[in-house]
């Protein structure tokens, strides 16, 4: 199979394609163009259709708005991470509802005992978690599908940014977000990926 | 907002947005038309694109195509998943490979170093984990991209799977997928979502 042929094989259209994932890159500078609140809820409102266990939708987004909220967070970014993400005009603490549980009721309401199913905490956390992340890609392709570009830092310190901002014990944070417009100089070269032999076995 | 009005603030167009998220449903049935490793191909060609730390991609996806191979799964499959897997075209189990960074010098060459920042097995099991989860969440998205469905099962002895079928010891098992055309009675009801003031706050 050949670089031309395989788009074709896909049902989404081409366009999509590349604004999802072919020409979608990671950001490193962005304008300072707002990223508005109805860009967000746009977002939301689509990926929030993806699938998760129980359909219990553990993913909780925190957005750092203002000046003072977004100083809170710097000090637990690596040195490395503190400049972009100064500079990025939407900054998003991902994390993952350890109560999800609560709303199981509303939630999957063919099994509305599946609440009881998860009575164990360190349970409920590991599915919170798990599920909360496969939600997370499923916004940053969101987050793409907004025409916006995403910026996923994963060096920051996850306990610090829960103790920092989820004080109430409930949350886990996964994931710092920056989220905006391509600036100067934004992209780095494509780097490699896996082949399809590198990742896919069959038995 | 209106229901109306959301999809338009995305630059991803209606017919799209309606394949990959708000049609799309977790399908329960399939037909019997079978799902090709052309097909399965593309969806990786597609959906290697999207963004991991230290572009590590450690998702890997077995594929059950053999009788005997699905044979081994079911046992580890709570018993109200058994009949739908045993009748899918197409089985996967998604794991995460946990010594990906060994290939980091490759897929991450101007920091050869990172492969020795994740000498410690723990921290790169964690690692591996979230990356190969919030690859999931493309993965999901790549198969509806390529038209067809997916019905994830995270009721399953992840354990039991991950001894069966990894046996190296590097690998840990996440998700058993079913993939395929969706047969008579697919849909359930869909489920209800949560509104984006449940899941956004800002600071």
């Amino acid at each position: 199979m050949t670089a031309a042929t395989t788009p074709d094989l896909l049902a989404l259209d081409r366009a999509a394609q590349d604004l999802l994932f072919r020409a979608a890159r990671t950001a490193n500078t962005f304008t300072d163009e707002p990223v508005t609140d109805a860009e967000v809820a746009a977002i939301h409102d689509l990926i929030r259709y993806g699938p998760t266990a129980y359909n219990g939708q553990p993913l909780r987004v925190l957005l750092l708005r203002s000046a003072a909220a977004r100083a809170r967070l710097l000090p637990h970014l690596s040195s490395s991470n503190r400049a972009k993400t100064a500079s990025a005009p939407l900054v998003a603490v991902l994390a993952a509802d350890v109560d999800f549980h609560e709303r199981l009721p509303e939630l999957y309401p063919h099994r509305p005992q599946a609440r009881d199913w998860l009575a164990d905490r360190a349970t409920r956390v590991e599915q919170a978690r798990f599920n909360a992340t496969v939600q997370i890609g499923y916004l940053l392709v969101g987050v793409r599908a907004a025409g916006l570009a995403v910026g996923p830092m994963a060096g920051f310190d996850a306990a610090g940014v829960t103790r920092e901002f989820f004080p109430d014990g409930r949350h886990e944070a996964l994931l710092v977000l920056n989220v905006g417009r391509p600036g100067p100089g934004a992209w780095r070269e494509r780097l490699p990926r896996l082949g399809t032999e590198d990742v896919v076995r069959t038995l």
